[in-house]
């Protein structure tokens, strides 16, 4: 066992220093004011010292009960939860409709098909427009339920929006959605991975059952830590107890919530970075727009570069873009280092994100970037196509 | 909404710069290693930066996918996970059991319950002896075997021991109850939350089929991560990966091991500190020996008060310990502070742990501590007696 592999010195993260345009990166980097906590808090489940009632999410010192119902407001929704992910909250959620049928949107991630596999949820998908804006369109909710009546004689358990895709970046109409899933009486999941914690969202006007958030990917905090609201209807379903009672003890767990293996595991730096950086997430969704003005300013000088073109919706409304490279492509085709040059290329510019070997087209995220940030990504970009022999429009 | 509350300086940790003798959080707090790359690490899900397989388990740089193996080798069992707890590595391995039922011992955490009720099997408990030494025996697991057989027709699918309780801090004879699963062909679980990361673990030594530990309990990890090793035999079983396929989009995640939610959340400081603080738990458990001496000690210091008792198994084998506390509890009946006198006379003394309110009987754990620190806790309980009028032995 070679042990020296874990020594700090050995364990520096590859892209410190260097603008970081990955997908996933943008929206979980801490705020200054979660840098400030971390030390404190950093020791195993640190928030367990002052526990008195066995769920983290009733600690008042520190005041996570009062927090869970200031993020509750914040998404205008009733209840939350924190979670091991947006993952586990979409698990929790299944979890009350076990055996079931679930609607996902064709654009879903992974871990919503996963967690209804791991509940047993026969899942139905809703198509999207396919190249090269995939949308996903309400009718399609509504025709999908309808199939599926046709098919198993009733309308499904339950239905899931993802919001924001992870491909495409696509801001899918969810009030339009929301609207047909309470027609159909069907239970909608909002999932806002790439939306709550950076876009503002009203979950009572979308007419959304269930927002599922990711504190990681959206809401400046440490991995991991998901956000489960609901409207009071719900709880009951989703926020089960333990029943359970031991057959020779007589031990039983009444306040303990079963899907959250009976308190959830955020107990420690996940809720305090969470937390910490709320007042800034408040404060920072209301400028979207400025953001999605980066965006569309972004977009438009990678088109500049021959052969580069944004797929998903048009105009851009999200700052998780996909472009489509084929020059990047036949650069690769002739280059030494084959598909990584671009990656080796962005690198020694100080940019890291994009993946290794991926020429033909690839995804990125610049939100929160400053404009000088922004400014030097285009211009690398620029920069790499022209060097190699790539016309770039002024 | 008042968010001043979330202000840094409104979140500071009480306990900061005191000892915390909290049962808990001893084998969590954060070795030197630890602290120095949390800085680095700190933002979203930092580990995913260099993901190629699309789970972080695989990934090399951090070596993660290496680390994996050490943690293998060092609990002496083939194949490891790291999970979001030992409550989520628990639900894992009943997920594989869905339906069946599982033999726990009566001293089992209540998250060994709820991973149980949450995966539908039916849970029967062996006896403990009872006070004062609440003890587990081997014999216990055979004869609810047995039972289970009567009632039911067919022995159990599972079984689980806890193998350092959270009540008494009892050390279980797990060998021996590995022994008698193994004659009985029922897989064991050994639940080493409070064992693994602190003391010497040999897997197949002690003939177990599963080990779930507790980075944030016991190897100095931030929260949440749990270790789940496990031998070639149950991989299939408890690893078992995706079959789920798009019915419209043909989508397939095949790598994706469904009960870990595709990918297990534990990207970012709780692998990152789990490894940075490996060499160092590699280490520390080589010194159980030295912790036991100073546990031991404490206990003949603490019985020296007037009243006071350690209940649960002697001699101690372990550093968590429940003390009965009649004397300290007739102080509180005539205190103007009630039980809170306790926590309040070691909190002036700069020590808290202590669950508020507590007088009767407390738990405490002393892993870690110098003995200069154990010196100053065992004279502040002392002291605290003496100011109260309860006698101390020289």
């Amino acid at each position: 066992m070679n042990l020296d592999r874990y020594r700090p010195e050995n364990l520096r993260r590859p892209s410190n220093g260097m603008i970081n345009i990955h997908p996933i990166q943008r929206g979980g980097i801490l705020t200054d004011e979660a840098r400030r906590i971390i030390n404190e808090w950093a020791d195993g489940y640190s928030v367990c010292d002052l526990c008195f009632e066995g769920r983290v999410d009733l600690i008042r010192n520190p005041p996570i009960e009062e927090f869970k119902r200031d993020v509750a407001e914040f998404l205008n929704m009733d209840d939350v939860r924190f979670t091991a992910g947006a993952r586990h909250a979409k698990f929790v959620i299944m979890a009350g409709y076990a055996g079931g049928s679930v609607v996902l949107d064709s654009l879903a991630h992974y871990t919503s098909y996963i967690a209804a596999e791991l509940n047993g949820l026969k899942v139905f998908e809703v198509p999207n427009s396919g190249y090269p804006e995939f949308k996903i369109h309400p009718e399609g909710y509504a025709e999908t339920f309808e199939r599926i009546k046709e098919e198993t004689g009733s309308y499904p358990s339950l239905a899931l929006l993802t919001h924001v895709d992870y491909r495409y970046g696509n801001v899918a109409d969810a009030k339009e959605i929301g609207k047909v899933c309470r027609d159909y009486g069907v239970p909608l999941i909002l999932n806002t991975a790439y939306s709550s914690g950076i876009m503002e969202i009203d979950g009572k006007g979308m007419y959304v059952d269930f927002i599922v958030g990711s504190g990681h990917k959206s809401w400046a905090a440490t991995a991991p830590i998901g956000i489960l609201a609901t409207n009071f209807e719900n709880t009951d379903k989703i926020f089960r107890k333990s029943k359970l009672r031991g057959d020779w003890s007589g031990r039983a767990f009444t306040k303990k919530e079963v899907a959250f293996f009976g308190c959830s595991p955020v107990y420690g730096l996940p809720v305090m970075t969470l937390m910490a950086s709320f007042p800034a997430v408040v404060k920072r969704v209301k400028e979207w727009d400025k953001e999605i003005e980066k965006a569309r300013w972004f977009v438009r000088e990678m088109e500049k570069i021959e052969g580069v073109q944004l797929i998903g919706e048009r105009p851009k409304a999200h700052t998780l873009m996909h472009f489509e490279t084929p020059t990047f492509h036949m650069i690769a085709k002739r280059h030494k280092k084959r598909g990584y040059f671009l990656y080796h290329e962005l690198k020694k510019r100080g940019i890291v994100g994009i993946h290794p070997g991926m020429t033909k087209n690839f995804k990125i995220n610049v939100y929160g970037l400053s404009w000088e940030e922004l400014e030097k990504v285009a211009n690398a970009f620029k920069e790499i196509a022209e060097e190699h022999g790539v016309e770039v429009e002024d």
